[in-house]
């Protein structure tokens, strides 16, 4: 493996970068589902969080170092021996192991965040290196702000990295400032300069404020001569998000010809990728988004439809079946027995840890199949999901909701749940039955907190469908969102309201880094 | 203006390309407040339709050559004499007017799609320009699939309709498959090779199945020397989109000293636009697409709030005010009157056309403040938009509804509509609320169509805010999306499925072509 090799290494910080976006934060469950799915893509390098950052990191990251086999696994930590240190732990039990540190390289970022001096930046990017090799040979090291850094002073430390020992050199285009020829040129010329350069692989990590993520990325890799890619499923990320594996990988196969580099990824998992992160989220994924989006490969213009009938090529550059688009089949019903529906699990790639979890999982299905005929993929993992949500932290719990509306009356509902154990029943009105539902639940918690994003897409086709609901709250700065799925969208609401306070009220302390 | 000139124009074909996503199709005084909205944003050609594909493209291009003064319009047409008389009645009204004429050159295209030999495709594209410069002198000619087009017979035929006056050559990367270099130097090796090619502005339109639609511009400008930009607002577009508009526009104002080209465009306009866009047809904007995402200015990890706190400049390339992100005010409520409704809409750029209307609306509004408090912009862009879309086409109107659901029972709607003016009243039952409002509706209609998406947006923040609802509809290959707004989400749901079946009602025959 050289930077002068074919092989493209592409490295996924979906459960890391992505999840630093406003309201992404995921639970252990959550994560680990995602790192089983990114293995089944066969990702290379799965970044799963930032292991000093609090101790739900730190366990998400060990959760998945023991559960994933085939892809390294990967911490972030910024360049001081504590965070190295709590990286190296949590990763102890993975197969492969990376740890990758970072420190911010430009004067401003330097003068107005770290107020150090360029000397003590490049020393302790040095010694933090140094001491991340007592624990693992696999280093990665990015100058913060990179783009932005003064690219004498970014040699030395380049150089210096390389010299202790790190063998992945990220260069992040940390605002998503970048554009493709400069940002390609910028990587040719510090691999030119910087002697020992050849001794580390070059990656890119690259954000799409400008639209340009994907084009930033190939131009590092064409012209920069990178052989790693950084990015996340949907694209998910702070802002306009980080490069999206889905198109970047689409576009170095469907240009293969042209780009002459191997990734390693089953594209035929990337469907499934998108909607398990869509759902766990809540983050939908627009219609008109490249290679994911519900449209991406539809052709309902006439004279395009005429195009196709003649000939499949004359519009169609990628296959939909090449990334995991099926037609949506009934695979369960109300017949369905414990066995058919563990084997599906199975099949889903989804592990339930114990029997009991399996039978709760179960006698939920059974609730859904008795209200819903056909029982889709998307159901059962929203199922599974919203299983492991409540029990993942069920302080607030959901029982049972009767609400109605009548043109020219106040619409009114009323909520049963639990608050740690104990059963609540709580009336409230409103503009809507969504807002009676949320008045009534505010009027037994009294949380104070904003919601500042209502979102309901359909699970599968068909109003029989489920909706699931994604409710954002905000409060004192923090930012959570709570997803729930029922085919009764106000019920989903009335869980979604509950999910997102259960975060609230699991009050984390964590450091969000930025590379 | 010339190539070498530095003045780049901004061509939007959010009302063509954009209307040819599936059930993005929009009415008439949809399409005019739209371009509208175009103008106050200063782009340079609004490509308003393609008069020749149906009764209602060629109505609507003539009601928006009439109301806009200040952008060139534009009509599509095939490269035919009906199709370009057709184009040119419809533009008529205008104070500018460009005709686009377009045929496919590819050897695919050629053989599969027209059947026709290649000198018959020059022939007719000649032809056709001759044709068009009879009725002006701003033509612009379009080589269908001109990036898998043989570049010999390529040559041939843009030089050919150069002669004949065509003044701006587009090259579309119809199907999304182009790389930015190669893209960039096919341009500039046509107009190297091309003797007459400096008569020509020439300009690129791509598509953003591979992530890349934004670099592919770049690249046709900065590598090819193009001086035309075609993009959409939103990207909207069938499947990935087009290249996005804001995207584009705000990479050349953020790297204005590298790319060195002046846009005319008021990027103040941008999230208006957006917004207006999204809410018309019923796309809604992902939380992490850039410049117009509901995230894309956010900065909510911890490192980053740091950072910002310190210095701005940190981690802020552009300024989310410099788009047109302003905090959502409070603008009317209960008590407002008449007068300052009217003024309201006349700020926000709506121009309804008679006092009936103003009257119809304001009731509206009464109605509206009474239920919710707080009344924003948002709000009142999505009650004149849902009392424009009744009168348009109201063949099915809502009139009242009352549903209710309680955990054990199944859910019951009963919904009141008028039928071609006579009222109905008719009741279902369903899985949720949503599915018995629907099994209602069509237990008196019948219409068989089967509902292939369904999401809900909320208008502004907090649960009081208005849910938008979006219900896509498939029937015997069409496909329509109604689009519902109250702040009762089951009402906004019988809305968007009467608005929806309206638009199935009202059959449309048309050619969608694709450039």
């Amino acid at each position: 493996m050289s930077n002068s090799s074919n092989r493209l290494i592409i490295f996924d910080t979906t459960l890391r970068d992505g999840e630093q976006s406003p309201g992404a934060s995921m639970t252990k469950d959550e994560k680990v589902r995602i790192a089983k799915q990114l293995e089944r893509l066969r990702v290379d390098v799965i970044e799963a969080g930032f292991a000093a950052a609090s101790q739900g990191d730190f366990e998400s990251i060990r959760a998945i170092a023991t559960a994933v086999r085939e892809s390294t696994i990967c911490s972030l930590s910024r360049a001081n021996d504590r965070d190295i240190a709590r990286a190296a732990e949590a990763l102890a039990p993975a197969e492969r192991k990376r740890i990758h540190t970072f420190i911010a390289t430009s004067k401003l970022h330097m003068e107005m965040k770290l107020r150090m001096l360029p000397e003590q930046v490049l020393l302790q990017a040095r010694n933090a290196v140094r001491f991340a090799r007592q624990h693992t040979d696999d280093i990665e090291f990015s100058p913060e702000d990179g783009s932005r850094s003064d690219e004498d002073f970014l040699c030395r430390v380049l150089e210096g990295v390389i010299d202790e020992g790190a063998t992945t050199i990220n260069f992040p285009d940390t605002v998503g400032y970048a554009v493709p020829e400069i940002f390609g040129e910028t990587i040719r010329r510090l691999r030119e300069r910087i002697p020992n350069s050849d001794k580390a692989i070059w990656s890119v990590h690259c954000h799409n404020d400008l639209g340009l993520a994907v084009a930033n990325s190939l131009a590092g890799v064409m012209i920069g001569g990178a052989r790693q890619i950084e990015c996340t499923i949907n694209g998910l990320g702070e802002r306009a998000g980080n490069t999206a594996l889905e198109e970047v990988v689409m576009a170095l196969r469907t240009r293969r010809a042209y780009y002459n580099l191997d990734v390693g990824i089953d594209t035929t998992q990337i469907v499934a990728a998108s909607k398990m992160v869509s759902q766990i989220t809540g983050f939908a994924v627009q219609p008109n988004k490249a290679v994911v989006g519900a449209n991406a490969f539809a052709h309902a213009s006439g004279i395009h439809q005429d195009g196709m009938l003649k000939s499949r090529e004359t519009y169609e550059i990628m296959r939909a079946e090449d990334v995991g688009w099926t037609a949506t089949k009934i695979v369960l019903g109300k017949l369905s027995g414990r066995n058919a529906f563990k084997q599906r699990l199975t099949e889903l790639g989804i592990e339930l840890e114990s029997e009991a979890e399996i039978n709760a999982a179960f006698v939920r299905f059974k609730e859904l199949a008795d209200r819903k005929a056909d029982i889709f993929d998307e159901d059962i993992l929203a199922l599974v999901s919203d299983e492991q949500q409540s029990q993942d932290s069920e302080y607030y719990r959901f029982i049972s909701l009767a609400q109605q509306s009548d043109t020219g009356t106040t619409p009114s509902a009323k909520v049963v749940f639990t608050i740690d154990g104990e059963e609540h029943t709580s009336e409230g009105r409103g503009d809507g039955p969504v807002d009676a539902t949320v008045n009534a639940i505010e009027s037994e918690v009294g949380s104070g907190a904003e919601l500042v994003l209502f979102s309901v897409n359909a699970i599968s086709t068909g109003t029989q469908s489920q909706g699931e609901v994604t409710m954002r709250l905000s409060k004192d700065g923090r930012i959570v969102n709570g997803v729930g799925a029922h085919p009764d969208i106000i019920v989903a609401s009335a869980k979604a309201y509950l999910s997102a306070l259960n975060k609230l009220h699991s009050k984390v302390e964590r450091v969000n880094p930025q590379v």
